[in-house]
């Protein structure tokens, strides 16, 4: 936007790749979980913010800064396609990184995106229509859990967010009791919200706690299933949700960078260029490593980033035109946090405010900020009809699931018991589990199965439902085929059928 | 909503069987596609509809109407759940059938649920957006045609919504050609809307043909690939979005159905009871074939639905309390069809209104009928924003793909070209195809593959791009493994991976 007010139609054309042709109101995210903005109003289309750019709606999936090459992936057609720059800004943001915590890629939600919000909203609605049916108690204590991991500011607002919507909809769901919803956040240190000042962050933690919210201190997410939280403590937490919002890491495509970074971050000197690429390529956003002319580290924040892109519009105008290159030198003005239901904390200019004043400033400086003003209008219609109306339960069922996935269990847990349905077929990828029978009312074990070994295909080629338990022995990671596609694999790839039908009959012929 | 409102609470328990929680009115569900109306706006929470009901969101998997049971599909635990009955009002309207019709289910969309529209609306976005960046001319004229098949009310809604989307936004795709933008409607008979009188159907057709809407009568879709629509005629139109409103079937739990059926419906008498099971089971909506007393039949509209769904509520109470059953009565209060664009046409007792004021009275009649104070604020506001803003053009990716799916192909079709990435394997289900390559600028015939055989692991197994050319000889349906899929697949079950090494080295040593 900075660049198309500065730069002149013949001087410059402007490419922006973006995997989304919208641009994502990150601070609002956390509202479309319940519901107190549309869907898609807090984005915002890329094409009506910059009309000049050409907008490129495909993923990075490599950067060559020797030759000045951006490759991207492919469109509807299975081609490489290659753009080449003259100068380049990477604002690619992070990602959130699950390595080396087991079952968190399988199990675990991140919330970055738009898509991430709705389905995490989703999620929780269809858990609650189960648990509304569901006859055994502890399922459904588990569909009624709810866990957020990450006390910082994203992870408050979204645990401030999915607590109001749950217990303001429960009331439609009547088989749902009441004391059995539980909505916990974890955070690593003795208190929330590190990025504010203690007093605010302790009115948090009160007015949160008030609200139904149990917040567990100095602990960890450690590892997921899918059926339970594992903090670092050793506390397990039966769920069916759990959001992580954090750690965070680079892209994989600016992981593979050639070029000085700095705590995971790629490192920018105080005009916001990448070192040997000066004039050429800047860095900006969550993905850098910055620090202000003063020396202070630049936090990753929207009012710090909104800036950064000022002075680098400033910069690649200097290099075109010739001049003086900026310096950033932007030392924040203060710090908003939404607690949802009418409450917020502000520290602004040094003043801290807590409360209904704080959510009204909240409010008031987000909508102010949003770009574009069909946006600002749509947010303040959603915020009107919010006070009017109780929050919306529609479950917008768009997802299709992939047939080949993965799952994680724990030592002891149950992967399927004896007289489930038959859904998919497992290949252990690691660990051992073991196949158990009831037979009059006791259990024998009939075999262990270790990692290479298939179990399942039983119930889904005899098509009945399962002859016994699968239970593991170890921490195990499976493969998971579900019955359609193993059923489509089974009759196109011979060889793959047959695996399983000599596997089946041996079984069958042990008993 | 009748029953709750009819029955005492100690009389009866009431339970609604729905794979939503949702109720969609389907009128409105064509402004979906082009954001008239907000994603979740034209659907009602049925929890808030009916708060005495007991819903269970899940599908219905059988009905045994000797024992009174009905089967449902599992949740989150792989569980059978029946549910046993004393009164069943089945209605469980139709779906779109493509049998007999090659390529349809893989690359035909069907307009029934509130997902298709979204679905529908984020394929045209990515077509836009790919179509801005697309350099070869051919494959852009095929990303900006969107064939509708079905000129009934429900295709010439969808098409005219479309055609206005899609036109109203190009000009926020600079390199789209607006001349290049084709919307074609398909309808077998020689005018649209059967539905309508001839008047106001010769005034939809000459409207949405001054809009750009191409109309092609007497013809019909008789198969689909990934690249063209092709008629029964023989013409073939070239595009990526197909959208078929017909032909309706029976779910496949109401074919299996062991009773009297009309016309693929399931026939009830004017006490909208089905045979042999009169006062039990009631058939009402898209699904039943009804006669009035008079003897007209009863045309599947949400109108005649209310309707039905009211005699059925009275005749469940006096199934309950005994006295007279309601004979169903309704003959209709006229029809109404949106054109899009503050065009509308109406036949209301029997008077004919066409343009803007048939627009109004449709609004204000849907809006009127869509229950649920909240709802008729949330569309009038959406409307209200609709006259102030222009279209929204965001899309919302949220749906994720399958990795094992199958392709339909015409002879002579391309599969894939010597030189794409590779990015997925395919085994052919039917058919046969070529192997072609290009050397010094010929192409000649390496191989012919058939069924059973598969083709595309080359590129895979060595991480290169295609070395090959693969086209159909014949009709040829393939099974695709998506590279990701592939590779779990390949180092989880050896023998899969063994076939396709195998494979790879012979084709190797041939050359």
């Amino acid at each position: 936007m900075h660049l198309e007010k500065i730069l002149q139609l013949e001087e410059a054309s402007i490419c922006l790749v973006n995997q989304e042709n919208y641009w994502v109101y990150q601070p609002l995210l956390a509202e479309v979980v319940s519901g107190s903005i549309g869907l898609t109003d807090t984005v915002s289309p890329i094409r009506r913010l910059c009309p000049r750019t050409r907008l490129v709606m495909r993923e990075v999936e490599q950067i060559d800064l020797k030759n000045r090459v951006v490759t991207v992936s492919p469109g509807f057609r299975p081609r490489i396609t290659q753009i080449t720059y003259d100068y380049l800004v990477i604002a690619l943001g992070t990602i959130t990184n699950f390595y080396g915590m087991p079952g968190m890629l399988e199990h675990a939600r991140p919330f970055k995106t738009l898509a991430d919000a709705v389905s995490l909203r989703n999620h929780v609605i269809r858990a609650l229509e189960e648990a509304d049916f569901e006859s055994d108690p502890e399922l459904r204590r588990k569909l009624l859990t709810f866990v957020v991991a990450g006390g910082g500011l994203s992870g408050v607002e979204v645990i401030a967010e999915l607590n109001d919507f749950v217990r303001s909809v429960a009331r439609h769901y009547p088989h749902v009791p009441r004391n059995e919803i539980r909505c916990v956040l974890i955070h690593s240190r003795p208190r929330i919200l590190p990025e504010m000042v203690e007093g605010l962050a302790l009115f948090a933690e009160k007015l949160l706690t008030k609200r139904g919210v149990e917040i567990r201190l100095n602990d960890r997410l450690k590892a997921a299933t899918s059926e339970k939280a594992i903090l670092k403590s050793g506390t397990e937490i039966p769920t069916k949700t759990i959001v992580s919002t954090g750690p965070l890491a680079l892209a994989p495509v600016l992981q593979n960078l050639d070029c000085p970074k700095d705590q995971g971050r790629l490192l920018g000197n105080v005009h916001l260029e990448l070192q040997d690429y000066e004039g050429q390529v800047w860095v900006i956003g969550d993905c850098a490593s910055l620090k202000t002319v003063s020396g202070n580290s630049v936090p990753p924040t929207a009012q710090h980033a909104i800036r950064e892109a000022k002075t680098v519009a400033a910069n690649i105008t200097a290099a075109i035109r010739g001049g003086n290159r900026a310096a950033f030198a932007f030392e924040g003005l203060g710090k908003l946090g939404s607690l949802g239901h009418h409450s917020a904390i502000a520290e602004i200019f040094g003043i801290h405010v807590s409360g209904f004043l704080a959510w009204l400033i909240w409010r008031m400086i987000y909508l102010m900020k949003m770009p574009g003003f069909n946006r600002k209008v749509l947010i303040a219609t959603d915020w009107l009809m919010g006070l009017l109306f109780p929050p919306d339960l529609v479950q917008l069922k768009v997802t299709g699931t992939s047939g080949v996935a993965e799952q994680y269990f724990e030592p002891g847990e149950i992967v399927f018991n004896q007289g489930d349905l038959g859904d998919s077929v497992y290949v252990i990828q690691e660990g051992e589990c073991e196949v158990l029978r009831e037979k009059d009312g006791k259990q024998e074990q009939l075999a262990i199965l270790r990692t290479g070994e298939y179990f399942g295909e039983m119930a889904l080629l005899s098509d009945a439902s399962r002859n016994a338990t699968i239970r593991a022995r170890t921490a195990l990671r499976v493969l998971l085929i579900a019955k359609a596609d193993f059923n489509k694999l089974r009759s196109n790839v011979p060889a793959f059928g047959a695996v399983f039908a000599a596997l089946a009959q041996e079984r069958a012929e042990d008993r």
